[in-house]
């Protein structure tokens, strides 16, 4: 008996009474007037994109999902991402192709992580199909099986300036995420019950993504504007609209309207705020440690303090040492190979709705190629970690394809973004605690020039400060350690009881950096001069110590900068 | 008796004989026993990644291309692009996924700019398959139709830091290929009659670009190293590389050495050296237009002036007005789709060998996007230049996706970079012309406080400098124009003019932009004050105006400024 009501609700679902077809149908209908309204009310906006989906949002939203709209946070809820244009809906998306892999950590979080029922749906435009991040999210989503997830591309043809490549062949969507192993179904995305059919169908189908592509027609419902080009983000005139909006509300024949399923609600209870680590740093003076692999004891260490911290990786992880908190914590650490945007925008998605605190590492200047996905993050106010190796010249050998030389300058102009520089094992394993809780620490000692640096010039600085103090030239050494929000109280205070004299030291272009920020800081201050020195010049392959030698960082150059600022 | 020549030649080419087969596989070994040779002698490189495409190398540099070795940039050579590591073969490739978009770039240039004979060769790794901008380059090529292009993925299944999704499974990668409308092979990596059995089949092939899928296997021919992992980038012990290179050896049979294929001749001489505009700007005082309309005009009229000027942009030339390029020169301009990383990677492959000047274009938000291919774009010292449109909060009711916030952060910190910032229809045509020939220009007015500034906010401090006159507070107004390299000379003689007293303004974070470079062109002179206006907090949606003055750039917030700083 209860197998023959399941079966019912089963096929309801799959195949909605005719009463229901219609309600939906005019849902759409009324989400066509609302974009029309709406964008004449702005003066700004998209209504024949919004148009083009009219019917995929009514079914998802008044049909296939399941949520509480009371509570639209919460943690049982379906969860949905609107990627094809800007968007709100737990993440920002706005530029295109950023959606599907943040819907990736989503639903990633819900299979693995949660174990829950939620599912978790990503509306995209056929155009950001071009963006390769979009097939990294593809092959990411297949290759872990997120049979909770489903991708909605609506294919209306016409994009910002003209036609996309595939227009309205369908056919290539299709044979394009068949070839990235999802299961994939094509509609006539004005269907409701075509669209009804496949949303069922997909919770059917065990260990691979659904991919629903739907073709569609921008502007439909509009005569003369259905299909048109030159139509992109244009409101329609007002007296256009009006006579639209008549023609649409006459296809309007129901007032019901529909209440949706509310989810099931199997989240787990977590918390993720108020965490300590499990004991202080054990290093003791003297030992010698990369910073990366201290890094990568610390992040292992937080994983036992609470069990909601994840770690991604992009197969550097015996490099970055993540490999140290996969060793631990194997079922919270993803791999996410060779794929930097989409690792960012998948740890966006498992930190939406606070469902765990995720940590992103790569080598420094790899994370270049996510500058998009990170800015984006700092708009959708997410909070990610993100941990880059392998700073500057002082890579060596490896060449400047490696060496990030810029990281400072991205991360900078981020905004409300933390940015810790580590130089030794015990700051290190600081700045993977206070990532985790954001908080703010620093480290200085006395004299006649203040010397700021961090990471590993600092050990060049603290080297010049050795031989200097022989000469009878004491200095005074900053661990500037967080480099946003910069300290500009110690800076201030420790130049002008040096006299106002300030050398910086750092292994990054001199652009954007430790002696941008420092020279920033101390602006609106008289008689404070900073001298700076950064790597200028194109950098090259070499061993460490020679690199930053012939670059002009070492202890070296410190020491003849220190004395230089001290006859000025 | 011609036709039966060129048959048994195309024949040679397909099948060689039985000794040229043999002396073929003898130079693959003699590639492991180098690359084991120059890795030992260095202590750092890819010994066993060379290993796994040495049969490729070999096929390719001593059978299938065409190029004079006593003249390697000669326009008339086939490229090759070793996109699978650190490379500086016309492109450095470096991180993973890169080669490919150049490669489209050079074929691109090949078969439609100089409808020349050469072909291009790219050789991938199978895990940089996994980056997004691969995916943009193949969808790019197959768009175009370039059948002047073959792709050789080397699958040798081992990565960095363990095996790869698609491990052997090289089926998955023909699928891919093919959905995207590759003309795909699978061959055993290994083979080299099969090699060049399938790069003389793609030479037949038309208007489709060529996939070689070669199953192979790192550090092949090394005992217990062959497929093995833990091996990635580490050179081999001096005992054991002496005994590899020892069995290795006694397999080379031959000691004869292939010569190469010369090209054919059929580049066209060029110039694209001392670029005149064909005429001064031609805006009248009090012309009112967008910076953008005016760089479009600019870089249609510059392509009047050299027919080697081409231009590309990603689905936004209706609002970049790359448009107006396209309607004068349709030939010349690249429509690129919605992937600004492989835009940019098509730039720098057009720009090699100096065979075009390459301007691309998008809304300076989105080239956040393409930052880790601009910045090997320095590395590599291409020359290409880049337009970048609606920038900051004055793009207004768009959002903050679409606000370019962190562009001069991004662009300061690439070396050899040149950033101009134009604030009118002239300064923009200039710009124009400066890129295409690499020099400097700059504006100025007089008096008590310096304001520095640039694009949208110079009209503000234009403003602020009018109603300050009537109140008797004359201010000096440079506008920055070029703000790198930056004019620091002009930047501390009009300081100190006026009292050691610079306000700088920016439609920019605070970090990495204007004010940062302003106070670093003055931290090593006493009695200079520079207090600094620009956006902090969290951009948002609105009108342009209202923007300037919540986020405290307009004129009345620059008259604050200037009031407070005269009293300090």
């Amino acid at each position: 008996m209860a197998d023959a009501e399941a079966s019912t609700a089963m096929a309801d679902e799959a195949r909605p009474d005719s009463k229901t077809v219609q309600v939906l149908r005019d849902m759409a209908n009324r989400l066509r007037i609302h974009s029309i309204r709406a964008t004449c009310a702005s003066s700004s906006g998209h209504p024949t994109s919004c148009s083009s989906a009219a019917e995929i949002m009514s079914v998802l939203f008044f049909h296939t999902m399941r949520y509480k709209q009371s509570d639209p946070e919460s943690p049982d809820n379906d969860r949905f991402i609107l990627s094809k244009r800007l968007s709100f809906v737990d993440v920002a998306t706005g530029w295109f192709g950023q959606g599907l892999g943040a819907a990736c950590g989503m639903a990633y979080t819900g299979k693995y992580f949660d174990k829950a029922s939620y599912r978790v749906f990503c509306l995209m435009g056929d155009g950001e199909s071009s963006e390769g991040s979009v097939w990294e999210a593809l092959a990411f989503a297949s290759y872990y099986g997120l049979d909770n997830l489903v991708a909605i591309f609506d294919v209306n043809r016409l994009g910002h300036s003209g036609a996309f490549p595939a227009e309205h062949c369908i056919e290539i969507y299709k044979k394009r995420c068949e070839a990235f192993g999802w299961n994939t179904y094509v509609v006539d995305g004005r269907d409701v019950e075509a669209l009804c059919q496949v949303f069922w169908q997909a919770t059917q189908v065990k260990n691979k993504p659904t991919a629903v592509v739907a073709k569609t027609f921008k502007g439909r419902g509009m005569p003369n504007v259905e299909d048109a080009e030159n139509w992109y983000g244009k409101p329609m005139p007002k007296e256009r609209a009006d006579a639209i909006i008549k023609l649409i509300e006459s296809q309007i024949q129901t007032n019901r309207n529909l209440v949706p399923k509310p989810p099931i609600e199997d989240s787990p209870q977590i918390s993720i705020t108020d965490i300590k680590m499990t004991s202080p740093p054990a290093y003791k003076v003297g030992d010698k440690m990369a910073t990366r692999r201290a890094c990568g004891l610390a992040l292992a260490k937080l994983g036992h303090a609470n069990d909601r911290v994840i770690m991604l990786d992009g197969d550097t992880k015996n490099s970055t040492f993540s490999e140290m908190f996969k060793k631990e914590h194997p079922e919270r650490f993803i791999e996410c190979f060779i794929a930097e945007q989409n690792m960012v925008s998948v740890a966006l998605g498992c930190a939406t709705r606070d469902r765990t605190i995720a940590f992103a590492s790569s080598f420094a200047a790899f994370l270049t190629r996510a500058f998009d996905q990170i800015r984006m993050g700092a708009i959708s106010q997410a909070n990610i970690n993100l941990v880059g190796s392998h700073c500057g010249i002082s890579v060596g050998e490896d060449g400047p394809s490696q060496m990030a030389l810029e990281d400072l300058a991205m991360f900078r102009a981020i905004p409300n973004c933390t940015v810790f520089y580590p130089s030794d094992a015990v700051s290190t394993e600081h700045a993977v605690y206070l990532a985790a809780n954001t908080k703010v620490i620093r480290h200085s000692v006395n004299d006649k020039v203040t010397v700021i640096s961090a990471g590993v010039t600092l050990h060049e600085a603290l080297a010049a400060a050795d031989d200097l103090s022989k000469e009878d030239i004491p200095i005074r050494v900053i661990d500037l350690f967080t480099i946003k929000p910069l300290d500009s109280a110690t800076i201030v205070s420790s130049a002008k009881a040096t006299g106002g004299r300030v050398v910086t030291v750092e292994d990054h272009y001199p652009e954007g950096g430790i002696g941008e920020a420092v020279c920033a800081a101390v602006s609106m201050e008289p008689d404070i001069l900073v001298h700076r020195l950064a790597v200028s010049g194109m950098p090259r392959s070499g061993k460490p110590i020679e690199l930053l030698d012939v670059f002009g960082i070492s202890a070296r150059h410190i020491i003849v900068a220190v004395k230089c600022i001290l006859k000025n």
